[in-house]
């Protein structure tokens, strides 16, 4: 628990993170708003590509930016502070200090996953150790959905649009064009966004038809035995797969298919960015049925960064932890993240709670088994529920009645 | 030349061909509510999947929508009525007059490109040959933008303002994460939606910083040294490839990767469907240069069928369009294509021009020599001022002006 201080004086820096979304820079400039109602906090400065930015002291001045600017920014998708992959090491906070204590950098904010608030964690445990004061908060973002102690996290629901969005899409164009069709969506561990897929039904009969998720082993096999079922009824078949689906080792089927990974300093094998696991699946259907045409696509970098689009829920929320999170650090609190809970109640409404760092870093949360049908290719009306109003409101798909002219 | 005739009496059969797009079903519905206008169109019929429909008598009644309904459809991406891919051969075409006569249809329109055109060409002529008579209208639509006699196609503007969208968010990620980022985009022989990447450009830095179309011959070598120099001067590059981009013997790329390739009955390789193309040039440049982080995507099928996104002059176009065909057909013209011409002028405008059905069958158009810049590796000032009135509004990108905070 951070316990309750006195309010310090000094300047603020705020950095971005891990992979980007829709919306996180809502979150950024929420919190440079924020921070200018607040006298305590003095210089607003940016770091350029994360932590990286310190150690290089690359600094931009967040106080030279018009508000309309601002706003801009807001707007636009990808992290404005340019991002990073990178894990701390002590001898790195060291660094980080050294620089902080030059700039008087007091209040610290880092914008990001579960990586990045392992990061911060780093950073204010090591703060304390060196007894250099700093007000430091993490500010989630995750088009995975993963964090612990949140309901969902800001970036996940413009994620999640796109995908329903384009699963929409490509629904109707395997209906035009037949066969099976495979898309593989984002998602190492945690199968949210590959379960937004099923937010793109409108008719009884659209797809996506089948939805594998990395919380369940995934079969070959029965995914194999699966597609031929649905295929039989409907005459095609479109498939949902998350790039994390494993096999019963836990070993993910995209990392089978390469000789050689790539990892990151966190740890994480390299799975997007990259059409395998669709065509080693599609190779896999077409060797094992009979069915000819059979395609794959992989979503991509579109998932996270496709502007025009973002959810209106998400660019709010998004916004509001990122003032919150300055608020409680230049009034109240010495560190923390921010999460988010969802209300009680039918209609759609979210709190905010500051939670310890510990309980959002590094470990990430899945997909609770309620959101997951039995035979673990599908998500349930629950999920449904849980994503709706995340989501908002999706195009609009137009269908003939298609009364037959009977024959003659 | 078709010659001007009596006004003929019967039903009217409609149907759509080849890969969808995102506003077929405008010129579709366009061409319904103007048959509705004319006394001797008696019967709308919409055939399911092609010219497959006919020879299976599978017909809706299109008179029996309601217009919310049919509006509804009109907004809808891809083809409302299914689609194939399939080019009749002399025997298909006495059993299609055999059911046409059997329900009286006097008037046919294949909406398609050049395939479909091909297609509505050879039901024309063996029609002719048979004494069937017959009002045989082609109406345009490929997100290639590659039929003959057209300024641009229906479908065209609104891929390219996909693929502009998608390099607009792919250029941000890029910036954040750094590194080499390729995507591939659609276009078999012709460039025009991979060169659309260009207009996602907003400031000097922006990529796509290269642009390979297949209309030059693709060396792979030139190819590494060009993302080595762009490298160079911004630290990241993003490049656009068409997945048609070939060798100087003319074979594509991605041809060269697989033993086997599916080929349709219009004599077309497979292209799409696959990230193989993206993953190859990927490693390449991986090992070509000491550039670590080097990611591919394959924008596939989102291109043609993403909703909610259609550019509003190609939702315009695509519905005048039909509604031509159809008034020509009903009241002087046998048969023939729907072309669109720009106007000569500063602003935008564009008429439509009936042209004969050999002009735009099977053969295609590419980009002309204007419109790809001296090195062949980026397009022109004239492409972007041909493009960007026919995409429309994109979203708006910020960017920080970004004031250095003076190192201390």
């Amino acid at each position: 628990m951070a316990k309750k201080t006195e309010q310090i004086t000094g300047n603020m820096l705020i950095a971005q993170s891990g992979g980007p979304t829709m919306v996180i820079n809502q979150s950024l400039i929420g919190a440079v708003l924020e921070a200018k109602k607040h006298k305590n906090i003095k210089g607003i400065y940016g770091s350029l590509h994360g932590i990286q930015g310190i150690l290089k002291e690359e600094f931009i001045d967040l106080r030279k930016e018009s508000v309309s600017n601002l706003e801009a920014v807001a707007q636009t998708p990808s992290s404005a502070l340019g991002s990073v992959r990178k894990k701390p090491k002590p001898e790195d906070c060291v660094k980080l200090f050294a620089v902080m204590k030059k700039y008087n950098i007091r209040f610290f904010f880092y914008i990001g996953g579960n990586d990045s608030a392992e990061t911060t964690h780093i950073v204010n445990e090591e703060a304390k150790k060196a007894k250099y004061e700093l007000r430091c908060f993490h500010i989630p973002k995750t088009i995975d959905n993963d964090l612990r102690e949140n309901d969902h996290t800001p970036g996940f629901a413009s994620g999640a649009k796109f995908v329903a969005m384009a699963f929409m899409g490509d629904n109707l164009d395997n209906r035009a064009l037949q066969g099976v069709k495979i898309n593989v969506v984002m998602g190492r561990h945690a199968g949210f966004l590959t379960a937004a897929a099923a937010l793109a039904r409108v008719y009884p009969d659209d797809g996506p038809h089948l939805i594998y998720l990395p919380e369940r082993v995934f079969s070959m096999d029965k995914f194999a035995r699966d597609v031929k079922r649905v295929f039989k009824k409907h005459g095609r078949c479109v498939v949902a797969v998350s790039e994390g689906i494993s096999d019963k080792d836990g070993t993910p089927i995209a990392a089978l298919l390469t000789a050689e990974v790539e990892v990151d300093s966190h740890g994480n094998v390299q799975l997007s960015g990259s059409g395998a696991l669709g065509d080693r699946l599609s190779d896999y259907i077409k060797n094992k049925t009979q069915i000819s045409r059979v395609r794959a696509d992989t979503f991509g970098y579109l998932q996270r960064s496709f502007p025009g689009i973002a959810s209106k829920v998400d660019a709010k929320e998004a916004r509001e932890t990122g003032a919150l999170a300055v608020k409680l650090a230049a009034t109240k609190d010495t560190d923390g993240s921010i999460a988010i809970k969802r209300k009680a109640g039918k209609k759609y409404a979210v709190t905010y709670k500051r939670v310890p760092l510990k309980n959002v870093a590094k470990e990430t949360r899945h997909m609770p088994d309620s959101f997951i049908s039995k035979a673990g290719n599908d998500v349930t009306r629950a999920f449904i529920n849980y994503a709706k109003p995340l989501v908002g409101e999706l195009p609009k798909i137009g269908r003939f009645k298609g009364v037959r002219v009977k024959k003659k």
